[in-house]
């Protein structure tokens, strides 16, 4: 069994975006040289997540006003965990909505992708550099 | 290792429904002869979901109550990704909510599942043929 | 390929809570002896999740809160599969919001966390013994 693993690091300016790194993922994917297996790659911070889905502007705009319907921002008195000081209590519903982590398959060496599907990141807390892991076993 | 890939089809003839896909699964595993590691289970498509819950006609009934109230359907002008021509931002959403994947361990050649757990397929914009992919990788 | 499998047993005396289980899934690894690889844990019954996130007070009573108001409790009669004779609906949806399962890159022997990831059992319909499954593949 092969493993490879690596770190991809974003910084996001702005508080919420959603980053197609497929391209990114693809390149560990040659790097390490595995062929058949499953692929992990997950947010490693608690306000970010990793999905799946279109690369279209318009959805990415719908997904972001939906997300603050359902977990706003403000008023951000109104969430206990900022009291620690914290502004992000949002952030941390709106990963759970979205989810941490997707696992692809492997299939001769390429990612066993339905014909629309790309990988996001999705940042709910941006402003500052957070990763992205990928973890890959196979042979 | 081994690893064993296979496509299900599926064809809902209407806009949304949960299909038990549980046993074609299952028919995947006895073909892999895998008996210890890990099946994922995805959509491989943006509007559908593949979970693991009860297979209780009520509970879907109201799963799509639920999910209707938290993304609803019309009006289709709502949202800017049906501007690209599509209806079916909605389901990008509920698929969000749903899940576009499992990871399921394998054990002793079976799929080791608590007492209720089932695998279902969720369609969220029907009337086509859209696919599921099943990935085992073990020994 | 190295497999191993665990079940945690929890036990939350009221309907809600939220426990991390870190620790535990810490000593599966150890135990597993496996340094490169894969780890599963999920919720065996389909009213509990397994999620990670942050192991803040504020945060889980704010995320309690959270998800009563996208899926009450009450009224119970609103729900159809409450027709059965339960009264646990509401938790079907909850753990679907937060999720059945993580998969966690293992490296060097442990868990490759980002600075605050922890593992939770999210239980939406407690008083009985439930049970988390650890499944851990790799070298």
């Amino acid at each position: 069994m092969k493993s490879y693993r690596k770190e991809l690091w974003f910084n996001v300016p702005g508080r919420r975006a959603f980053v197609n790194i497929t391209p990114q993922v693809e390149t560990c994917l040659r790097e390490s040289g595995i062929r058949e297996g499953l692929a992990l790659v997950n947010a490693m911070h608690i306000t970010a997540s990793v999905f799946i889905n279109d690369d279209e502007d318009g959805l990415h705009r719908d997904y972001d006003e939906w997300l603050e319907g359902l977990a706003p921002h403000e008023p951000v008195s109104k969430y206990r965990h900022n009291r620690t000081g914290e502004d992000n209590a949002d952030a941390h519903m709106k990963r759970q909505v979205m989810g941490r982590e997707v696992v692809v398959a492997v299939t001769a060496g390429r990612f066993d992708f339905g014909p629309w599907e790309q990988i996001f990141y999705g940042e709910f807390d941006g402003g500052r550099g957070k990763r992205v892991l990928v973890k890959i076993i196979g042979e």
